[in-house]
Parts: C-alpha cells; sequence; structure tokens
C-alpha cells in the first residue's frame, strides 16, 4: 500500500518524469540569432546539402524514441496508450540515467500493425533509433522486421531482444558455475511470446541445441497447428525429439528452466523433474513462475528472477541504455544477432571467475561498468 | 560570414540544441521501484481508470509535438524533414525558455497531406498540444483543419497563427499611435500563403472591413479562377470593391501595407502612393519587402520587420510560447479565434499609450511579461 501511494505521489509531483532542456544558451538577442533565425538557417543549408550531416548538427545522433501502442504493458496487458505512458516515460529517464541517452515517450492511438509501422516510419527521420516497447505477441515481430526493412536506424523490440541479451548472459555465468557447456544444455522455455521467442532464437544462435517452449497448452511441437507465424517458426527450430505434454515433461531432464509467462504455475516437484544443477529463471512479473525458495526446494542451484527484492536480478534495464549507447555511438543501422551476442557476453564478463557465485550471477543495474561494456561490445561486433 | 561559422560551431558543439532529463531522481534501487516497475504499474492502474489522470500522473500536460515535414522551412523552401530539424529543435529551445513548455521536434519523412495527418494522429496520444510548423500551403490548411476535427488536444499552425497574432498586435498599437480605427483602415497584405491567408482572416475576425490581398500574380480578386481552396475562400472575404492590378494598385491608398511574401518587392514610390500616416510592416525574412529606410522616405510613419537588428521586430517567438502555456494550463481542447484576438490585445496592451512609439510599437522577445500576459488572456479567453 506504501509503495502504491509513494508512486503516485511521485508521478503527481512532478506532473510525469522527463522534461526537455536546452543544450545552448537562449538568454540574448545574440543566442537567438545563432540557435533560431537567421543562424539557424545555416546547419539547414549543410544538413541539405549532405543529410548525414543531421547527426553533427542536431540531436538526432543521440535521440531514441521509446514507441508503444500499450497493448502489453508490464503484466497489465492491453490497457492503451495513455495508460502506458508512465512506463514509457521511466524507460526513457533509464535510457538518460544509465547511459546519456536521450530518450522520448511516444504512445500510438492505434494498435493495427499497418499504421504502427506507417507512423513511426513517417516519424523516423527525427531519431537516431527507434526502441519498440511492450506491443503484443505476434504483432511485435511483424512491427519489427518491416521497420528493419524499411528504415535506415536501429529498430529494437527491448521486451523480446533486451530479454534475450540479459537471460544468455545470466545463463552463460550460471553454467560456468555449475561447470556445463551451454551448448549442451536442455533448456526448457516456459512462454511463447516477444520474449519467450527472441530469447529462444538468441540461444539457438548462441550454439543450443536442444530448447523445449512451453504455453498454457503445452509443449510447442512442429507436428501441431499454430496460431501465427512466430509459433510455427519457433516450433521448427526448436524440440528435435518432438516431445509432447505439459510444463513437467518439458523440464523432464531439463539442465535449465527459463519462465517468460505467467505467475506460480511450477512448485519444487517441477524442478525435482530437471536434470541435476538445475537452473531456474523465473522471470514472471511481479509474481515469478516459481518462488525461489520453492526452486531451491526442488533442488535448483541457481535461481534468478525479475525481480529486486531477491538475488540475481535478471532485468532488461541492463541491456538497453548500453545496447542503443554503443548502436547510436556507432551509428549502427541495425542492432544484429552478432551484437546482442557480444553484449551478453560483455554484460557476463563483468563477473570474474572468482566474483561468481550462486547469488552473484548478473551485475546490479547500479554497477557504473554495465552501459559502457555493452556499448563497446556493440560497436566492436558492428567493426567485425 | 562570422555568424555562419558561429551558428554551425553552436550546433556541432553539443551535437544538437535539445536534451532530454528526468525529474525525478534514478539513484537507487528504490528510485526505481517508484518510478519503474513495480511502482510504475501504479500510475497506468489509474489512468487506465480514469484517462484524464494522464494529465495528472505523465509529461503529457507540459509536452508539445513540433510537427514539420520540411517543405516550407524559413526562406529555405522545400528542404525536407532532416534539414528542418534545426528549426524545430530551436523551436522547441524557445518554448522551454520563455514559457517553461518541454517540446520535443517531430519531423517527417513523409508530405502527403493524409499520411501527415494519420501520422499526428497516430502519436497524439503523447502530447498535450501540436505545434505545426513550416508545412506548405495550402497543404497546411487541411491538415491543420482536420486534425482539429480528429483530435481532443490544441492543434496550431504557427506560421499562420503566431504570425496573424503578432501582426494584429503591433497593429493595434500601430493604428492607436497614429490615430486611426483599426476597423476603418484599408489594408493591403502581399503574401497569400499560410501566414498572409491567417492574418487576413485574424483581422477580419477583429473587425477589419477592407482588406486586399496581392500575390506575385497581382491582386486576389473574387471573379478569377483560383489554383487552391484557401485562396478561393479568402477571395470571397476580401477586395469587397473588386479591384484588380499589381501591388501598386494594391497598395493605393491604404492604410497598412503588410508583407508576408517575398525580399525586395516594393520600393518608396508604391509606399508614396499610400493613405497618410502609413503603417508598413515589410515581415519577409531575413530580407523584407522594402527595407525601413526606404519606407519611410516613402513616407510611412510606423515600420515593423522581422528582423532582429531593426525596430519593431514582429516576430512569432513572442506568441507560441505563451498561447501553448496558456493552452496546457487551462487544458483548452482548442485554440480558438477569441483566444487568438484575446492574445494579441493582451500582448499589444504591454506597451502603455505613454510609452508608445514609431519605433516601439511591440514588445521585445525578451521582455519577461510577454508569456505571462498571453497565456493568461488564452485562459480567459477560454473560460468565457
Amino acid at each position: 500500500m506504501s509503495l502504491r501511494i509513494d508512486a503516485l505521489e511521485l508521478h503527481a509531483r512532478a506532473r510525469g518524469k522527463i522534461a526537455i532542456i536546452s543544450k545552448v544558451p537562449v538568454t540574448s538577442r545574440d543566442d537567438l540569432n545563432l540557435a533560431y533565425t537567421p543562424g539557424v538557417a545555416e546547419p539547414c543549408r549543410e544538413i541539405y546539402r549532405e543529410p548525414s550531416l543531421a547527426y553533427t548538427y542536431t540531436s538526432k545522433c543521440n535521440l531514441v524514441a521509446v514507441v508503444s501502442d500499450g497493448s502489453a504493458v508490464l503484466g497489465l496487458g492491453n490497457i492503451g496508450p495513455l495508460a502506458a505512458l508512465p512506463v514509457m516515460e521511466g524507460k526513457c529517464i533509464l535510457f538518460k540515467e544509465f547511459a546519456g541517452v536521450d530518450a522520448v515517450p511516444v504512445v500510438l492511438s492505434t494498435q493495427d500493425t499497418n499504421e504502427i509501422i506507417s507512423a513511426i516510419t513517417a516519424i523516423a527521420p527525427t531519431f537516431g533509433g527507434i526502441n519498440l516497447e511492450d506491443i503484443a505477441a505476434p504483432r511485435c515481430f511483424e512491427i519489427e522486421q518491416r521497420l528493419k526493412e524499411i528504415l535506415d536506424i536501429p529498430v529494437f523490440h527491448d521486451d523480446q531482444h533486451g530479454t534475450a541479451v540479459v537471460v544468455l548472459a545470466a545463463l552463460l555465468n550460471a553454467v560456468r558455475l555449475v561447470g556445463k557447456e551451454l551448448g549442451d544444455c536442455r533448456i526448457a522455455i516456459s512462454g511463447v511470446g516477444a520474449a519467450g521467442v527472441a530469447t529462444a532464437k538468441l540461444l539457438l544462435q548462441y550454439g543450443v541445441k536442444e530448447i523445449i517452449m512451453v504455453d498454457s497448452k503445452g509443449i510447442i511441437n512442429r507436428n501441431d497447428s499454430h496460431s501465427n507465424e512466430a509459433k510455427a517458426e519457433i516450433a521448427l527450430l526448436t524440440n528435435p525429439e518432438c516431445r509432447t505434454g505439459d510444463l513437467r515433461a518439458a523440464l523432464k531432464g531439463a539442465d535449465v528452466f527459463i519462465g517468460l509467462s505467467a505467475p506460480q504455475i511450477a512448485d519444487r516437484s517441477h524442478i525435482a523433474e530437471m536434470n541435476h544443477n538445475a537452473i531456474v529463471f523465473a522471470m514472471a512479473n511481479p509474481v515469478p513462475e516459481i518462488l525461489p525458495e520453492e526452486a531451491v526446494a526442488g533442488g535448483a542451484v541457481v535461481v534468478g528472477t525479475g525481480r529486486s527484492d531477491f538475488p540475481n536480478q535478471i532485468n532488461n534495464v541492463l541491456c538497453f541504455p548500453g545496447i542503443f549507447r554503443g548502436a547510436l555511438d556507432a551509428r549502427v543501422r541495425a542492432i544484429t544477432d552478432e551484437m546482442k551476442l557480444a553484449a551478453a557476453e560483455a554484460l557476463a564478463a563483468l563477473i570474474s571467475p572468482e566474483e561468481l557465485r550462486a547469488d552473484y550471477i548478473i551485475v546490479d543495474p547500479f554497477d557504473p561498468r554495465v552501459a559502457t561494456a555493452i556499448a563497446s561490445a556493440v560497436a566492436e561486433a558492428d567493426a567485425l
């Protein structure tokens, strides 16, 4: 109850969380002559002559739009654009505080795929990058894919790729700790939405050979018919042995359980079905798929959640500020799988083998090295 | 040459002119818990329950989009969205410095009327108001009109209405000074674009009975065919005597000459055709329709321009910050003619009868009373 009151009070006090400021002085007529008319015509002319100079003379070089249609906000669901604004503003201030990226919220009055793509395409010249946020699956896949084809600036759906990068980083350290090879691990993922699909794909890119995906109806199987293209595609890429059954069947013999689905769907008996030295990331928010103490009771040796009040908080805030910092600095056209893999490795490497513990497989969001390490990894992957 | 170098250096130094900052602390886990997850869910829930609370819990209450398609930028013409960005950023910092309004640039990759309307409609939930900027006529008229019908936030094309308000304010003081009644004045307007049409309409609203509009082809006449609807409409509203001819014919016997058109189109012989105590506002930028000394040589007794290096700078910056300050504070749905008239009266009234001089008919943009006076006038007009 106190969190509720405090959060409302915080948001009402300053009437929102972001403000725009001038980076140049505007206190005299001379200032106006340079920053506005007539002086402003000079950078306009230069950019007209050579469009890439927009990155030299305007804020485009450091400006990201955090765009949402409000269709899949936090655990709240389809609450629409206005109600999504506090989340987008929150994202914007994290961009700034963690990586010096200027970010503005853009919430959309439409939830139509084509209209969303048109609107983002229309406003894109303003920005150095587009962060898609809280857009429901499967629409989010097509929107991101088509925007990547259309635009010459990076487009990144954080719910997909931010999650995938942070999960991979935590997993790299977890398997190191328990002495397994990630490529050899059998991994069960609960949740076939934006985060689940992207995480599976990034793990496959890394070299994981056996992933089993489960949704509320059971294990995803290539022999079944699927409600959307993204599910059909991931069905072909996962579950090589064509297993069937429920979450318990998926977890049988698994080395890793990644929950990106719904609260309280497993108990210790599920974890007991897993391989020895089981790793459990239960990331449903705010209530995880299984509480850490219950997972440990079932035999898990490394447990992570999305929450700040348990150890090993596997949170996107570890990823997106640094990803965009690197993408903007290196002025990349797209954020590639290689960049995501490099970012995950860099994030994992912030914990040395000596420091690694079951309750410290991923660094704290306030670790000052995070954004720089990821930004460098992105820029280096771009240079390859 | 030095202005050019200084302006480019200013724009390159900070890489653009705007930055986004957080209004709330983000330095601890507790801060994150309130400003981001899980606390941020609380204002989301509240806004979902009652959408108007977006004005309480988000930056929407103070956030304006400065939107352009880059089709009519300064005197540079159709230079496109990227090259227009410095102007839009300039506008944003003026919004902040003069009236505390947070404004973000939004430049569009399309110059199609319907696509512009769709894009702005899509992003509108983010903002408390839309400032249209540097969009070519006649497209700008339809865009503004349709957006006003669609959106529940104020939409204001500054090139039209900002200009009209400031011209009316200067004119109120100019006629006061020369002892004429504005309603009885014959007014010649050169330029039938966004600014010319809007200025004519606002003057008609004020009660001016005889306006003659001239474009590069001559006086606009209801008996002629017109290249667009806006010209056809203004032709019906002006030139009651159906005069014909060129600029010289339009100025014959006129009390006021308002230039919103092109550089150097008149000389002292044109002004000599005007009525006694002639008023000349030559606002083409950077080179006016006639230079002040030339206008005076032709008999003008009050002369204004858009430039800061001559007396009586009639500049939009006197208007738009205060207009939006008032519109946001009173949360008006639209900026009406009554508000514009009230804003012009308030702006004019900042100069007392005792202070009024031929070289001081309009206050300086840095006069600290400007934004507050206009904002109050807008709010009061809304309350009527």
